[in-house]
């Protein structure tokens, strides 16, 4: 039995709250469950060194924990010599995500950063980041076509991400933190809003998994990518 | 005038949530007008090396903000070599304040991490910080006595903070982005719960000010404080 | 067409040969086509902080590349403030797996580091170093059995890895560094010696991919894995 | 009673000696009593990012402890990850009151940059680096001026540090280290030429303290700097 | 004795091969015994910033050891806040060995990063390092003229490197790491093709040592310095 | 001509003053003409890890120079991400000098840190920094057998520094600034007080150089060395 007899195939209740940050571009606070991420997306009019020139816009994710999200107090890596590895994975995981559904021509020579700051975390923290990374953007690409070009649209698609896993045999959609733990494998899947992929992660936790297996996860990650669209287009207001 | 009709020795809208993050023995999440601060403390059962067989404890703050915090977005401290010195600064200014009313030998070898992490800055971000950390820390104490050592009471008093300033030449109490900026002269006043002084950083930002200017402002955090320290009360339940 | 007449479902040609390192427990220069890698397995008597008093082992991976290993050279990481986000990535990819085919209980509190250097890379290499690093930490356990502990065999099976891709509608296996830039979907399997799945990191490069694609990839994958085995084997002497 | 009989409202014996660099533009080696502050002000010809174009100066002060200044040895900031958090504190504070005397928009696009460097600490080394800084500082305009410019003047005012403590009770001026350390309530206090004040720091280390306590201190700050402002003025030679 | 009955005046087995990187402008893999080093030259069309505008070129090299190279395990450099002393220092020796017979002038803006990994080491690494360096660069400067300029050779001349010491008493050419680590007396020589010096670096390991000892092992690294020059002939192609 | 009608086998001005620092267990303040450099021994009861528990201590030098120490202003060294190659190789060098000359089993499990501070650097700083390194040394090794082992002698003998170089043809002594940078070739050498050689490094700055050029400077540096070691006799009181 899952917590709260929650069905193998259900997510976790999802909110999505938008306009949290009253200076950046986009903004949005979203829970899957328990976990909870504050997602900002931030205009600036430079982009990286390798684009200066190109005509080409960039899309820069940052994800981070604060230090008491999670169960035991974690440091805060600017008290560290290196940023810890598992941010630095996440984080490209959501600029490569994002990046897959802009037309970074069409920005200009602009740069938006995703800021995604974990308060609380109790599992699919990298699920819902992309989810609220993808909010914030829109927003953002919204305010930015009213304010700038009316008739240039950057955004090409939608994507959303949700976790699965094989927990005692079965698999299950959307892990909370005890799952994960307990999971004998883990994945996770960013999906285009046409229900096509846009990223697949799949980790075999502790032994080798079937292509029975995966293929289960998928049709989980499909039916709860769709669910998790709806939150999106009524936070965004499409 | 100032903004929302305030007069001088009005503070901005105060507010105090507590019990905003599941895992933290004590956390707050506290609005002067438009800043927000959320604040945890974390206990643990090891303290710094200075302090190892001493029999006493130590109270450690950290102070952040989130990028997109400010008007502008801000790089996160690990991307560069250096943390910014102002949060240096005023990490040590919480920590220290802290201290003032915590009898650490009281705690045992325990540290407790006050993390301040702000989610948007309006002017009067160290203020709250110290205040709100103050109700998280005053709460992990009370689960700390319910839990451990009740006849134990490591809480000495309490303290509360607040900005004033000379604007216009005339002196303000607690000061937002815009008002700070235009201050001749920028006051931090940290309070006991008695009246008493904890610290004053006071410094001219234009001219040079007087002792008369500095006891306007003095005489203002005095009033301020006690007020704050009423939201305080409120908040822990006492 | 693929370079040298290549199949679609044709690896490059793969040489592993072991012993290239007097000092290493374990060690093994790997080429795939022109992409070369030297994995050395190295055995501490000692584990990391989180696993000491725990009984049990650990298995760490350390990838990086020379700077001339590409077309145009790279600073080292030491020249930089932080190591770059891929290298940290891949090591982590490497280590993982590497653990899933381990007893670590049966290693005692040991750790073993797998370095894998990249001499050369033309597309590849963190499959070529999964695959390699294998085969020094395969040679390595049996040094450690004959010297320590006959009986006790910590590994748990095998593992190799392949990259695949569709490039212009094709699915192609083991890609080059040209097939690489210009393939649409790019992923990375890591098989386990019974044929099935350790993981997957499957990108859309372009456009997101259908289920039908990540399919013909993974059956790329299975044959290809198959055959990168035999040259395991062969390699470690079994 | 005090070291050496001195008196509660008495500074150490105090001494400036100027042209101790043959290469900087202005340089002074200054003692509080024990405490020995090398300072030096160098002009470039360059501004800080922020600057650049504005048509105006800056002034940046770094303060620096040699190892061995203390009782016991420090080690260099060059081998831990982050400079100490009261390195930067000073040197912030140093900057700050070096430039509420200077118009820096008459210095045009050129920076300052005073370095401290305390050979002997024994207590108010802040207080006698600000005080050294303007001695050096000044010099340089000097130069400066004869050089360049001789119409302009960009020294607005002057300025001089000391500390203040409660000892026993009691108030008393330019504490030792000793003192320092038997402090209830230390302050540090910038005061400008024409006895105003340009910035307070005042923190109670043990209890907290009234406003009668402050009034006495900064009766003293005021008394001393007058003091020491004669042995800056005749140190620049006016 | 030493190992494999060499003499004291004779070196171990040199081998040169060059062209084992396919992207390299110059590349070998030179052996002292069992000491290997892999050497490339890029060369690249810009100069550090010191010399911008200045039409001269630069010679950077940089020394780095794989961490299994030694008998036991050596971090990498990377995982450490600060490079390992001993490798700075033997990079700046080969960058100033190299650029002593480079023209810098007629190289143009241009640079020339000397790599040089240590798969293996066994004692002369150094002296490895600059003479495959020195091969390296040569045929980089070849491949160079071939396609800029063939009427411009900003090649002087050449060096080569090697190591002596003195071992119970005996002056003996070209150390192993064994002999390295028994020498009373440990000097590298950096000789020009014509026989002359171009560094020195004698350090007394036990016991300070004499004029006589400093000439005995200056002969026998003249005569193992024009040995080792016929091997990077040969390897040139001259 | 030298400067000063200096001869070309004379040193400049030798001064050495001692007990300058109040808190180090040894202190001097050397001066080669105008290069100055502050010398501090510090003897701390605790060893580097690689030899705790083996009855044997160590002798660490760190070399480092103020920021204005130089005609134009260096940046100090906490501000970059890793220290200047050049500190690094220099403070090598004076520890592994002043280790040559003491027996660190007689020393116990105890440090000795020789901080060489350059106040003002005019050439030879790092021949002034062995010289009054030993000098600092030697005092604090005396109160070191006043204070705890009357009878244990851990000093072996002394050493002294100097530089030469080959100047328009000339071989010269204790080179200034402006001799340094003129010079065909430039060598430190440190010399035992039984006039032996301790360490050599002789580099060529433009040309290579020969044996009898090595054999006129080493002759300079053999009397250069006589001289200097009566001023540090004089200096240490025996």
């Amino acid at each position: 039995m899952r917590a709260n007899n929650r069905k193998h195939d259900a997510t976790r209740t999802i909110s999505i709250i938008t306009g949290v940050n009253k200076y950046a571009e986009g903004s949005c606070l979203i829970s899957f469950g328990d976990t909870k991420v504050l997602c900002t997306a931030t205009i600036e009019n430079k982009v990286p060194p390798f684009l200066r020139n190109s005509g080409s816009g960039w899309i820069t994710a940052e994800y981070s924990m604060l230090p008491r999200a999670t169960q035991t107090r974690t440091d805060r890596d600017h008290t560290k010599i290196h940023p810890n590895g598992r941010t630095v994975e996440i984080s490209r995981l959501i600029g490569r995500s994002l990046r897959s559904v802009v037309n970074l021509k069409a920005m200009g020579e602009r740069q938006i950063f995703i800021d995604c700051d974990v308060l609380q975390a109790d599992g699919g923290t990298r699920t819902a980041a992309i989810t609220g990374g993808y909010v914030a953007m829109a927003i953002a690409f919204k305010k930015f076509r009213e304010m700038h070009s009316p008739k240039v649209e950057p955004l090409l698609g939608s994507i959303s991400a949700v976790s699965c896993g094989i927990v005692d045999g079965q698999p299950r959609l959307d892990l909370d933190f005890e799952e994960d733990f307990a999971a004998h494998t883990d994945a996770n899947f960013v999906m285009s809003g046409d229900g096509r992929i846009v990223e697949i992660q799949a980790t075999a936790e502790k032994n080798p998994f079937t292509k029975a297996e995966l293929d289960s996860m998928l049709d989980l990650a499909i039916k709860g990518a769709a669910e998790i669209q709806k939150h999106q287009q009524e936070a965004i207001g499409e």
